[in-house]
């Protein structure tokens, strides 16, 4: 039909082997054929497209063509970084309002880049998954709803198992019981969040059609430096409230 | 020829329209056909090993396979975000070793994320690019060359930028100039670092034929960890120990 999509028909030429499939109005009146060639450039275009936007919010047109001076790529590159930077700096705020905590256990600030990058990194695993898996199957609710539960359970199991390891780093490293207590469960419940979301924005994007940049990995890591922040710090003071 | 790679096959039939190619053995012997369909099966599954392995290294096969149990899908990912963990430990090693630093000017804490998150974006954004550049185009060594020169000059601009408006954020919600001062070169230095590597060791990866799991998105970002938390808290140091 005229209307489909052309990543729809890609997907129909691919999964048939078909060589052509033509293409016609809404009377049915033959208007034309798409050759399997054109599907190619169609697979090698889209495939491209969602590569460049998940991993770094940029449109494909910009990002390859030679011909774009410095100072273009610079400026086009730098709406999105700057964005992402205010989103970091409200991460910052929430360290800001812990600031007692970080002051009276300074040693947390030791394991900040751990606690920011691990969630940030089980978010893209998770969030490269799903996109890949929405970019290659048809569009079936059932599926999207256990592929995210999946996603979930897996990163309880990630979860743990990083936070086990932060906890041993802790005792090793800094050889204290409570900061082992803070990071090992601070880590685990952020990745387990992180795993969660990685999986369930892609597909809310592609429900409810909202911006394609919130599916992006770069999007995901510094929603997660707001979350993981929270959830780390937070812990902290309710457990130095209570164990000191 | 036999022995050409698949992705070459591809590009070859994608870049002039083939609907099929014939297979050759050393003294040109013909073996069998190639047709455009079994390209098209080729671009689908390498771009997307591409964009699993750069975004997340995961391995095809294992990530969409929908029959993998959960424990599997956590056991396979474990190793990658285990090792990653330990890279973002030697960061708070760095930070550890700056302690005086950071407890004399504590606020230099809230804007670790985005001292640690800035470079990280940047890093994955040209990254991306110079990926993709690789897998669509012939490998000439003096255009990788220039990509990785254009790429360190739009980091500059980029860095400028972006330490600007880091810096002006300091002067606004901080109001100190000393932290003003500290963390926009920071920012502005470990961005353009950042967008150098992240152009230059996809393509060293690529000519030295080393792990492409160096390419990745998340190792970049947790060897970025390192550096930013290096140069960040050195620079802070420095200006604590003549400012002040």
């Amino acid at each position: 039909n005229v209307g489909t999509d052309q990543e729809d028909v890609a997907r129909i030429v691919a999964k048939y082997d078909f060589l052509a499939i033509p293409v016609v109005d809404h009377q049915r009146t033959l208007l034309g054929i798409v050759t399997v060639d054109d599907v190619l450039d169609v697979v090698t275009e889209e495939s491209t497209e969602d590569f460049l936007r998940v991993s770094a919010n940029i449109e494909e047109e910009e990002a390859l063509d030679p011909g774009l001076t410095v100072w273009h790529r610079a400026v086009r590159r730098l709406p999105w970084l700057v964005g992402l930077l205010l989103g970091q700096l409200v991460a910052g705020n929430v360290i800001e309002r812990f600031s007692n905590t970080l002051q009276t256990m300074y040693v947390l600030a030791f394991f900040m880049t751990a606690m920011a990058g691990g969630p940030g990194n089980a978010a893209t695993q998770s969030l490269a998954l799903v996109v890949r898996y929405l970019a290659t199957r048809e569009y079936r609710p059932r599926d999207f709803i256990r592929v995210v539960w999946r996603e979930a359970q897996a990163g309880i199991l990630v979860g743990l198992a990083c936070g086990a390891v932060l906890a041993i780093a802790a005792l090793v490293w800094q050889q204290s019981v409570l900061v082992a207590l803070v990071v090992g469960p601070a880590l685990a419940l952020n990745i387990t969040i992180a795993t969660t979301f990685g999986s369930l924005v892609p597909v809310l994007v592609h429900r409810l059609g909202a911006d394609p940049a919130l599916a992006s990995g770069p999007f995901i890591t510094t929603l997660m430096d707001v979350i993981s922040m929270s959830v780390y710090f937070g812990l902290a003071s309710v457990l130095l409230f209570y164990l000191r």
